[in-house]
């Protein structure tokens, strides 16, 4: 397959995102978005074995130094970016470096937020190795680490120069997180585009056993449409909140069952059918949607969780100033609206549901 | 008098910058430039006591709380920015807080880099009592905090939604720090208004025994220049760099000394005076340059630092990757230029004269 290559535009902070078979120690010019001599390649213990020598390769005479980071959710932390923030320093490291993220969500998250402080901000280039980074998180410029009360409250918007999808990467992948990244793909079908959640009812099981067209046309469609999204409201200061479709009830239910127990896209996928019925869609459209997700593999429903604690994971503890929940329901499948009001009772029915 | 207000011109990012005296305790809408409801004051020691509670008073009705952090530049740190961050999480501030920094430029920055990191960013005030702080590092959007191993290496650029400039704050300010101040002020006119140089030059008495009138019109004329070079070139990719004046000299002589020796208004005074030898500039001009630096009770020389430890602090060792040091000029007073040519054997006999 040819590689394939998406715009996000953003003026001047526009960038590629290119997906492509075989592009880790292939021929891609990668080393063509590095603006200076110097790299620093972030990634884990667990990828670096598999793909590092291939970011290497492709940057060819650049002077590369590299850093594996543990792996897993709870190394986001701001300690973390200090010890990349320390090795940039201990390099000498001037505002021409540029810092690779090599691996899931959480190295790119903290990639991403160590090039937005170093010297005031960095490029950096996602280079995602699993299916939840490639079709989300790499994505948008989106960074930022986790608070001990809290996921992503430190952070920074900061744009990468390239993101690079390397499909062939996935071959790796375990199954339960290639289908925690479905989540994320059928969410960008549910939000706005019908005809790619149709696509996605007749192809589930080929994603599923990995058929590479599939894959990357799956891959390129959730790509084009948070590009999309992204460009319209960067910052997110309205439309790009759509995108948090079953995040709002999914997030709680991460932070309820404590994180790690549930991978995330299987919190979005119980909270995306929590939050179609909150939305009072046509019945058909929404077995639909419970359908496909348990297709994947999913879960359509939340653990056993009491209706105070999913309430005050949400936010909706009067602790909270001024605080006004805002849920991001279906209009039918494919469009979506984010809203402050909602039906109280129908919201506490749908937490109680999950409270067995 | 009446308040002058002044506009950084960066579109979207466009704040006003307010200059008058009494405006803390006054009836100046402050509080109108609050998007939220809820407001955190980050301020030191020193500074609250005298005005902390101008500031409550000025936004009314909003929910206010406040952080004293303690008094100096070692504080200057991401721990410091650690505090205020569990602040506002403990509070469970959301994306419409306000953060206000009231106090130095040290106050600024790490209120600043605070808000640009909280929750990927949220909005911040400046309302500076230092004449640093005023004429310089309240404008632009700068923030930051410092590494172990360098100054102000972990940061962001966020741009506040306003400067609110009280002058009446300098009436309680230190001698020496307010001649501190005045270095930056005859930076700017040396950089860009050979005008604004001759008002120095008749007027610089008037500012150290703090005239109002003289102070009001010194501030506003800084805040002027920098303003449209921070309009020009928000971060710094090109001749924002000419605000570095006597700086490159400056730092690597705080380097030297150990921070909190000299204020860095001191040394970026005497490092003025080094970076106008090193442009040939004419020699009547030059002398006009160390005659008003000293008039303003300035050191119009380094102390005794090594020409080695000079140009390692400078970042001339070999250690550092690709590192090309650029220096502002001077073509003439009011006219400056960045360039990376310079007379090597010339700079090496000014950091000896420094070398005693």
């Amino acid at each position: 397959m040819k590689p394939r290559s998406i715009t996000v535009d953003l003026g001047q902070r526009s960038y590629p995102i290119v997906i492509g078979n075989g592009l880790l120690g292939g021929d891609f010019d990668l080393a063509g978005y590095v603006r200076g001599s110097d790299c620093l390649v972030v990634t884990n213990e667990t990828v670096a074995p598999l793909f590092l020598q291939g970011v290497i390769e492709l940057l060819g005479t650049k002077a590369v130094d590299s850093i594996e980071l543990p792996d897993g959710e709870e190394f986001k932390t701001v300690e973390t970016v200090g010890r990349i923030l320390d090795r940039l320093v201990d390099r000498g490291a001037n505002r021409d470096t540029t810092l690779i993220a090599l691996g899931g969500g959480v190295v790119g998250d903290i990639t991403g937020f160590a090039a937005a402080c170093y010297m005031r901000g960095v490029d950096f280039i996602q280079a995602p190795t699993t299916l939840l980074a490639q079709v989300d998180s790499s994505v948008g410029g989106k960074t930022g680490v986790n608070h001990p009360k809290g996921k992503n409250l430190i952070g920074a918007f900061h744009q990468p120069k390239i993101v690079m999808i390397d499909t062939d990467t996935l071959k790796r992948l375990p199954d339960r997180e290639l289908k925690a990244g479905l989540a994320e793909v059928i969410k960008h079908g549910a939000i706005v585009d019908a005809e790619f959640f149709g696509w996605l009812e007749d192809n589930i099981e080929a994603l599923i056993t990995r058929d590479p067209e599939a894959l990357a046309y799956a891959i390129q469609r959730s790509c084009e449409i948070k590009a999309a999204v992204v460009a319209e409201d960067e910052r997110e200061a309205g439309r790009r909140a759509i995108l948090n479709f079953g995040h709002t009830f999914g997030h709680a239910i991460e932070r309820c069952q404590g994180y790690g127990e549930w991978l995330h896209g299987e919190a979005v996928a119980a909270g995306m059918v929590m939050a179609a019925k909150l939305s009072n869609i046509d019945l058909a459209e929404f077995e639909r949607l419970c359908r496909l997700i348990g297709r994947a593999g999913l879960p359509i429903a939340a653990p056993s969780i009491a209706v105070a604690d999913m309430l005050a994971a949400m936010g909706m503890d009067k602790k909270v100033h001024g605080k006004q929940l805002h849920f991001v329901l279906l209009e039918s499948l494919g469009k979506t609206f984010v809203t402050t009001e909602y039906d109280d009772a129908l919201l506490e029915r749908i937490l109680g549901a999950a409270d067995r």
